[in-house]
């Protein structure tokens, strides 16, 4: 069943220069079913976000944020300003009398005081940040959140959502002593529409085990992340993450049709619609979508699935320059338009880290190119969809857009293209130390700040550049020896500056969290930024959701 | 050229048990460009909204807001609380010192007095909304509208933002006396990117202007309207305005990426965005995607546009029943799934209307049937395209889920089926009085209130649907000999309160505007509208910013 995916296309899988043959080797360690090897090609680009190292760079005047207290109270690889938070003294201490309040709504068993188990939920998943926290509570249902909610902010006790805790930028974990509020066991399937496709569901569930359903029915998911094992999909939503299936899908804010939210005095927002078309007043789910727990605790979703579709093809493809990667996403955008469903690039620079870092991985380009290219199609017609790709690739041959490249065969080789793509992160790792960011730029920019950086660091460090190049996400990263200050005071805020001065995002797909919450003008306007800060403040008058989090502490005086 | 995108599919033409050599005879009376026929399919259907009649229902207890004063200053055929507002005694009327002011600010021909202008602006264009405003300005940059707003915010001058002024609910006209802001002036095309396919533009572009622009680069807008020869990008967006193409391209909340906006105050927010991710705080233009102007007045938008797909092809298909139809769109958004580009739905009764009352129109299928559908693809090979959705019907055939059907073989044929779906409301005019909802409902439950609301009304009047089904919208026509107040007694609020009690929603994409402000609570929670009132008072605290639309006036005392 597997193998019929990747039906051999013989008059392709040499269309290049190069031989291919020893493509079937031994080399396809990874096995992984169709679904795993589609869903994990972004797991570990999405699973770090260090900017290791404790350092500050110097203040910057469009970060009013920034000059705030000096008290540290969690360790801080990254961002210069996570580094700077003083707990809010506003906010009350927890005490045995809440203790027991809770114990009284939720049960005993689902007030966590345990010391181990708090050290877990105080601590994210890349023991990057941790919190103080002494109280984890795991409410069954919307009512127990909105009663807990209300408890808290009338007691000014700050909270932090948790959903997978599977963030990378410090946002599901406590700063201080924040009481945490897991809805993990909000896990039910609510309701299913095999007509429309919509999925409606506790914010609790795991995605996985949301896609594991759909399957039985026939219909996917329209997000997919590397975590998706541990998160869940009131974090996805709260986070508005991004992943493999937004080229094809849209993003969250397309599929996401209705949410049930409750903000911090206990107020439950019902606006669990399920509905494509809807008119009446402002949509406000959008709020809530991406604002990372800070103006309410996402509870219910409903999302708009997709059918599954029975063909998945993927090329890999070699190519000289930037400029014909930039040529050959607009042919594919045209060309394969409604059948394309990933687009990543890397550079050589990555390539070679991989290949020298990670066993079992071959170029399946047998020599070296400047940039490979990663193609997928995902269709209803298995002969039509590989023909269609096949025309394309030959075409982009004859245009000598591509030098070469690949079609995969079966499900092995397929896993060995994504293996690369895949890698690159773990081969970071092993290679020392590295600085990493995650930035949205036009496309016809993506590049440009990586040579620009390479000049900038010359043979201080090695500069790679790969991503979701269908989406204008750069996974920029620079590999050195060691962390030390004068590389990072070459990289920051130049980074930052690079990319606001071409109107780009310095966090595509992860989110602010604490990492980067006082770097936000780099991105936005500060009007923008002082209404989200009134937003915050109408929805969280006491400010106890997520605190430190999102939006620079400046816009939020004691 | 043309001809050789409704290539003969010989096969399939006569696919089912009635002969359909009449097909290519004189009755393709309409004459398109391709991109024309796709484009005008729901032009009727959009352009229309009458509820006609000047009658009130009894006070509902869920609408708080009907319960208001009884000044009537405008001619009302609509739902019965439009017609009870009383002008807001807080706003100041305008005098020579403000159009002093507003020449000095605009020019002098910028500033419109002119009776005849007035007249035509003070009015929408089905003549069933008229204000009384004396002004109508004309800001020709963002500079401009911001000090306007900022000159009647302190005045406490009310304002109507205006496009195109095709809106179907008394959204873009006065009530009263408040100034109308046109943007009509702003219609420059900023920036595109033909790699990313974003255009940028202003907010006063005419929707088929864009259209013609993109067209010679080879893309298309993800939206398309009837009203696209006169309606604004900026009212598209200020509407959140579905139309055609949403099936394919999804809501403008996931393609448009950015826009800049004036507050009542004149505060500009710069959230023009051109990036596809972009997780840096709140998503604060969704506020605006769909506000009715109330909260914010678009100047710019940028919009992700989809490179234009050379085959197009066309079914029309009977079935004995709404199920069938059900089972058919499921079928067609597994198997067609990437290609489906338009998925409408007509009853039988909506059939014999217009093959009674419009001239040149013929049932494609010879002997008639209970339900006919429209399926639409549209993707970038003519041949495996073609293919595709033959051998999906051919399926269906074989279901017994399709009793008859044919493909188009040329854009006369297109056009002509098109008309059918087209033509339901100028029929509908010329059959007499008639009811019109525009519904959104889960696909389930379209017809079930088709077939109540004809048990309730007997012989009373002809009830028809028809619509998006693949957007799970449905437009719903009672036609009858007269207007009169039994049967709109039957009729209102019993249509609402069956929507409201299936989670439907109440206007699907036409918005609320002033026809339906006070009936917001049918389709969304108490909470969620009492936060929407506390969005709108943050962002115009005086509330001058289109009064008296889209949330109920007692969320606002004086």
């Amino acid at each position: 069943m597997m193998m019929q995916k990747w039906r051999r296309s013989g008059d392709f899988i040499r269309f290049g220069r190069k031989s291919l043959t020893n493509l079937r080797s031994k080399e396809d360690s990874v096995s992984r079913s169709v679904s795993g090897f589609v869903n994990c090609c972004e797991s570990k680009g999405k699973l770090f976000e260090p900017n290791a190292g404790n350092h500050n760079t110097e203040l910057d005047h469009r970060c009013p944020g920034r000059n705030l207290g000096i008290m540290q109270q969690y360790k801080c690889f990254g961002s210069s300003s996570a580094s700077q938070i003083q707990r809010n003294p506003l906010f009350s201490s927890l005490d045995s009398n809440d203790v027991s309040y809770f114990k009284e709504i939720l049960g005993e068993k689902n007030v966590i005081e345990d010391e181990e188990r708090l050290e877990t939920a105080n601590t994210d998943w890349m023991h990057k940040y941790k919190g103080s926290s002494k109280l984890m509570l795991l409410p069954k249902n919307t009512e127990e959140v909105s009663q807990v909610l209300n408890y808290c902010d009338s007691r000014r006790l700050a909270v932090v959502p948790q959903g997978g805790n599977t963030g990378l930028v410090g946002g599901s974990v406590p700063v201080f002593d924040e009481v945490i509020i897991n809805v993990g066991l909000m896990n039910k399937v609510l309701a299913f529409d095999e007509v429309s496709g919509v999925l409606v569901c506790e914010a609790g569930c795991i995605l996985e085990n949301l896609a594991n359903f759909l399957d039985t029915k026939g219909f996917v998911m329209p997000l997919d992340l590397g975590a998706k094992g541990s998160c869940h999909i009131g974090g996805n939503v709260s986070t508005n993450a991004g992943g493999l299936r937004l080229i094809r899908y849209g993003s969250l804010h397309g599929t996401v049709l209705g949410l049930e939210a409750v903000t911090a005095n206990g107020n439950v927002l019902d606006m669990l619609g399920t509905l494509r078309k809807d008119n009446t007043g402002y949509d406000l789910k959008h709020l809530f979508i991406g604002s990372e727990g800070s103006l309410g605790i996402v509870t219910k979703v409903s999302i708009l699935t997709q059918p599954k579709l029975a063909s998945v093809n993927l090329a890999f493809i070699a190519c000289k320059d930037y400029l014909s990667c930039q040529k050959i996403l607009v042919e594919a955008k045209k060309n394969l338009g409604e059948i394309l469903s990933a687009f990543e690039f890397l550079d050589n620079n990555s390539m070679d880290l991989v290949l020298n870092h990670l066993d079992g991985v071959r170029n399946p380009i047998s020599s070296s190119e400047n940039f490979y290219i990663l193609i997928e199609t995902t269709g209803s017609d298995e002969t039509s969809d590989r023909e269609k790709l096949e025309a394309f690739l030959l075409k982009s041959l004859e245009k000598r857009l591509v030098s070469d490249g690949v079609i995969a065969q079966d499900i092995n080789q397929a896993s060995s293209f994504w293996r690369i793509r895949e890698g690159i992160t773990e081969a970071l790792q092993k290679a020392g130390a590295f600085y990493k960011y995650d930035l949205s730029l036009p496309v016809e920019e993506i590049y440009n700040i990586v040579n620009d950086l390479r000049g900038r660091l010359g043979d201080l460090a090695n500069v790679m550049g790969y991503g979701h190049l269908g989406d204008g996400n750069l996974h920029l990263n620079i590999s050195t020896v060691e962390y030390n200050d004068k590389i990072l005071g070459l990289i920051e805020p130049y980074v930052y500056e690079w990319t606001s001065k071409h109107r780009g995002s310095i966090s595509a797909e992860h989110g602010l969290g604490v990492m980067k919450a006082n770097e936000i003008l780099y991105s936005k306007s500060p009007e923008t930024v002082a209404l989200m800060a009134s937003i915050k403040k109408l929805l969280d008058p006491k400010g106890i959701l997520n605190p430190y989090k999102v939006l620079p502490q400046s816009f939020f005086s004691p």
